[in-house]
């Protein structure tokens, strides 16, 4: 009963997932084809729109997503006061929320108790896809004392604007198609923890931003996205390919999880693993030093693990190479869960405004396993 | 398959509902006994640590909460740069993403990948218990324009507060108590769609201050805890008993939701709706004038209502006559919600700590009903 283990909640024309075989499709087309050809702006748009795009849709689209990036005054006020040690999917949490009502207000309008409009949900949800990036490179500029993150930048690509505003400086080609990659391989995945959460408080009719809120909360968690980060952190703290075989053992001999490996829905080897383990190895090489150590850590790491838990069809998810090819593009672990808010704020909306538009409250009940009608003694008399 | 009707998702030891014979259960003391002879900290105590409190215990649980009245300096300055515009839920979402940090970092203590340690949880959302009025008095005096309420008030009920912080007046005696009563009320109700979310976040390890975000996200829902707030805008629209027959035949005939009626669970009259009926009778007549008039506009609402809904089992909700009682204390509706997250964060916390100590991520899936491996065109081949 308990986590809602292959219990179907929604019917959905999204994204589908076959753990069996290791495949992933958006709107039909599969994965790895998207990841190889297309733009993150062209997956957002057939992931929210369910079509890819023409010419004018893409430009169209590019223009709201770029003009999002400009954030009221009164939102960068309250990010420089923001609290130092709060983390950074925290402060993502708070922005979003104050930019409640600067692109419509994002509620779904009850025509009756039975028919829902999505557009609104569509239209500030656009909006929130476009200003994430710049939101999250407020918050790294400002932990690192740089200059704010202009709203303008000459490469208008997501995956370069989003390398840009995080770093400060000008991504590379190779760097940004690597980025491109990873955005479009975690812009939807059905319904993980963060997409159910908002999707629940979507279902009382409750604003975007609200959802997405519920959703950012949710994917901060170390058994979802905050996996991200805890991978990263172990494979630093391994330092050396040569650790690896003992620190595998350690972690599962007592009982521990090894962060980066086992998903509820894989049972082989994530295709999204697979794709990135590939474009981590070519930037991490490109890199050299630290990158391409982590890198090699990582294999054998990987190769460590494989030898106990592949018979147990327990395999590297998407976050472990994810992992690895965000430490070569300079990224730090501090931020990876904010990347993938950046990328994934776009199936949260998809689903949302999916999942309102034929909506029903989502309210389950829990078996009751305690006592009843207990005579309530008064204080004194308690022990 | 959609809204989880009648779908058990987790057992629970903490309240049970009988929706076929109206009755509510918290921790197997039945709630109108509760309602009438418990104190709100009481009720706070039996609902998160399992039994009713001894003198000591009882001593030492409101001095928890009364000590995390005290916010941080900083949570101050940003509850004063919050723009006007935004909902009272949304400012409320910020302060608590704003606390983290303050009372621990509530973070589920993972021991081995199935054993969690739920103490840190309890302690810092015992923490947001005690904030959480203090935190919305703030809100409501920053609007006003009112001296901030004090974190020392001789009444040292959480009720009185409450309605202290929220009013900056010292609120009588009859108030107190009647403010009580829906305070108690409201403190848990087994798994409504924010306990859902609050335990979805949850079960992914992230904070407390976390799920209550998403349980905040998801209450601001009109058809959740903004129906709260709908009732009574509803009621002062129709102005006046006279008007009611004919605003409910208009709603029922046009398909829309009449606000404060039906629920998932009770079909039959909910019993925290009768409780609360007979407590806004009392504190209306007392006061009189507007309250009066507002009170007897809900009682021929609920009249015409029951004449066409009754036979399908649709009764007033906990919402109607709440609504109706806050109205009689003097509490604006925009308030109401952020009163009805200030009782049930206390069943938040109750439900996220008996679910992650036992914990399983929650991952449902959605049933794919799309087209499968579409050719991809590129850009110009497009419609």
């Amino acid at each position: 009963m308990r986590g809602l283990d292959g219990v179907y909640v929604a019917e959905t024309r999204i994204s589908y997932v076959d753990g069996e075989k290791g495949r992933l499709w958006y709107r039909g087309y599969a994965v790895d084809e998207l990841a190889r050809k297309a733009t993150f702006e062209e997956v957002a748009y057939l992931l929210i729109h369910g079509k890819l795009p023409n010419r004018e849709e893409l430009e169209e689209f590019r223009s709201r997503l770029i003009a999002a990036r400009r954030i009221p005054e009164h939102v960068i006020e309250v990010a420089e006061k923001l609290p130092q040690n709060l983390h950074v999917l925290d402060k993502m949490r708070v922005l979003v929320t104050l930019l409640y009502g600067w692109y419509g207000d994002g509620k779904p309008r009850m025509l009756t108790s039975k028919q829902v409009d999505a557009k609104p949900v569509i239209e500030a949800g656009t909006g929130l896809v476009g200003a994430a990036p710049r939101l999250l490179g407020i918050i790294a500029a400002l932990e690192e004392g740089r200059e704010l993150p202009s709203e303008k930048f000459e490469l208008d690509s997501h995956a370069a604007y989003t390398l840009y505003a995080l770093t400060g400086r000008e991504p590379s080609l190779p760097e940004r198609d690597a980025f491109n990659t990873l955005l479009i391989l975690y812009a939807d995945h059905e319904l993980p923890a963060s997409t159910f959460a908002a999707m629940v408080a979507a279902s009382t009719l409750t604003d975007i931003y609200s959802a997405i809120d519920a959703a950012l909360a949710t994917l901060k968690g170390p058994l979802h996205g905050g996996a991200l980060e805890e991978v990263a952190k172990m494979l630093l703290e391994i330092g050396d390919p040569e650790n690896a075989e003992k620190y595998v053992e350690n972690v599962l001999s007592s009982g521990k999880r090894l962060m980066g490996f086992g998903h509820r829905v894989y049972k082989t080897y994530d295709p999204r693993s697979l794709i990135l383990k590939k474009v981590a190895s070519i930037i991490a090489n490109a890199v050299g030093g630290e990158a391409r150590r982590l890198y090699e850590t990582a294999v054998a790491v990987e190769n460590a693990a494989l030898k106990r838990l592949a018979r147990k069809n327990i395999y590297p998810n998407v976050d472990f190479w994810a992992s690895v090819l965000l430490y070569a593009l300079g990224i730090k672990p501090r931020y990876y869960t904010g990347v993938f808010a950046v990328a994934r704020i776009v199936g949260w909306v998809a689903h949302v405004a999916e999942y309102v538009a034929r909506n029903r409250l989502i309210r389950p009940r829990a078996l009751y396993t305690g006592p009843l009608n207990l005579p309530y003694l008064p204080l004194e008399a308690r022990q």
